[in-house]
């Protein structure tokens, strides 16, 4: 991998997929025309696919995958099932050290439980969190976990809230990013049992995070804290209610500007401020969930994404094998276990034995 | 009751009463001048208050409540110390008959235990649910639960489902809801074991009711179903995500139209369209869930809304009193419940006593 970035892409994952992953490529390629791709899936679709562009050609390379792990297949079906299918041969490639890391836009539950079992956790990791940057007020922030696990104890979200630190002090820069975790209020007595346990261990604990307690669901849009903190569930259905309200909010817009004849005149006037807001809560831009806790550079993309979108998770990718980043963050998260006092060696045979 | 529709409130309940609550009742009262309220609370507050306005005061009568429930009160707590409360008192006219609702922006869990102990629910009817109205793409839809119970299982959902559908018959007036269960995934096997039973028991069960099946997120928006159905924890979650979110999208367009003398301009063209818009997503424009299930209308205010906020609470609970609402909504689901073959007095003696 001397030189140039290898990723490796799951090509035939997603609804749209291989035709979103190409294009995508082809996006990605504007901003960082010296990665390769190593794509898996189908020969005899993407071959025709890549003869059609020459300069994309030079890029890629294929890797035939025989089969596809399907959105209805379950995680345990696809483990079974699933050794030949382009998802699964995407992540044998940064486990082999062929790629600095993979994206796909497939199943996320085969994604997570293939990823897991081949790339492993890292020491101190139960189960790795899927976590993304979110626009609010303030900046971005980073909110986990996005979708990995439906359901979480304690530990996990303690795992999660350490993780999403590290991950806001590498990503966004922040030196003592502030942790919050998500609840239907902010009184000590508010939400689930799970909640309140979390709460007390990140509060009395002896880690080296900034924890500002209880957030609500607004304040991902205000930016109260930098990491936001919840289970895969509750982080899943929050993110796609955003998204769906950028929508709904970007449509109502667009049929006011269309109106009438004098807010069709003001529209070319504003249009250029618009477009920026627009640009600035697109879904697109925030595509690319990366599953953090792991030994490699996993990242998802929105399954629905179209190449816009996809462009924006190989970049994510790129830019976390550019810079090191799982290195960063194994690093980093082994000082914060060892400030803790916990023993990282006991809990991965706990994680992974 | 004759006559005149009164309505009961908790003057001193929610983060800036009693300030809001006697300027929400002025402008609901621009709407719904016959209106009468009871304002629970302190007299030696009040008074005062009521005695700068007349028309205010010949419209309200003060019921004096040496107490207040407070915002970290737990429910329980509550039940055992609030009986001279605002809010204790404020449900009680409504059980009296005295009121034909009654609106409150205090604590939730502490109105939801009053609510249900004073109140008692529907046959059937195990918890209450808090239920609203959200903007969407096709129009508003009814979602539930809002935060009444934070979790949730299958029985509970199931009921959850039938009060939503009679809801959205009812105040949307719809002849055949469809109905939506929340969840990370649109497939059968997605989601917790409680998600996939409910869907099992909604998908094959003789209830007379349109089941559409798993909605995600982002399905709010898009306006999919009719009735979006969920625990308390998520909804109330997704709720305050799309509220932020909202909130998120005006700060940027106000800065948008703002960036340059061209937009400040365009914008002075497009702002009567754009004030549409503001108005269309404003949260206080959806302020106001009603707790379905109960044996009387109790509606919940925001907390931390401000007077227009309030006085749309108060026009909701005009609007289900106006129109007998409870009346229908408890004759309807005695139909769905004979329908579906239940024994309503079973049910009873199961859920009350």
């Amino acid at each position: 991998m001397s030189g140039r970035l290898t990723l490796s892409l799951d090509a035939m994952g997603g609804d749209h997929a291989p035709d979103i992953v190409l294009k995508g490529v082809q996006i990605a390629r504007t901003r960082h025309p010296d990665v390769r791709f190593l794509l898996h899936g189908d020969e005899a679709v993407l071959g025709p696919m890549l003869a059609r562009d020459r300069t994309l050609a030079d890029a890629c390379e294929i890797r035939h995958a025989d089969g596809v792990v399907g959105n209805d297949e379950k995680p345990s079906q696809a483990l079974r099932r699933g050794r030949d299918s382009s998802l699964w041969k995407a992540i044998q490639a940064v486990k082999d050290g062929e790629a600095a890391g993979m994206v796909s836009a497939g199943n996320t539950g085969a994604f997570m439980a293939m990823a897991k079992l081949s790339l492993r956790t890292l020491p101190g990791i139960d189960r790795p969190a899927m976590a993304a940057l979110m626009p609010t007020q303030r900046g971005d922030l980073v909110m986990l976990d996005l979708g990995a696990n439906a359901e979480c104890d304690t530990d996990n979200l303690v795992q999660f809230a350490i993780m999403g630190e590290v991950f806001a002090r590498t990503v966004l820069g922040l030196e003592q990013p502030n942790i919050g975790l998500l609840n239907i209020g902010t009184e000590d007595q508010k939400g689930t049992e799970t909640l309140r346990q979390t709460s007390a261990i990140l509060r009395d604990s002896t880690l080296p995070i900034r924890f500002h307690g209880f957030v609500e669901g607004d304040d991902i849009g205000k930016g109260t804290v930098d990491v936001v903190v919840t289970d895969g569930f509750t982080g899943n259905v929050a993110l796609k209610a955003i998204e769906g309200t950028s929508k709904l909010y970007s449509s109502f817009m667009r049929r006011a500007f269309e109106s009438s004849i004098i807010s069709r005149i003001g529209y070319l006037m504003v249009r250029t401020a618009v477009n920026k807001v627009r640009a600035r809560v697109d879904p697109r831009r925030y595509n690319g969930a990366m599953f953090l806790g792991l030994n490699g550079i996993a990242v998802k993309s929105h399954g629905g994404t179209d190449a816009v979108g996809f462009a924006n998770a190989v970049c994510v990718a790129v830019d976390l094998g550019t810079h090191g980043f799982n290195e960063t963050i194994k690093g980093e998260f082994m000082k914060v276990q060892r400030a803790s006092g916990l023993d990282p060696e006991t809990l991965e045979r706990a994680a992974n034995g």
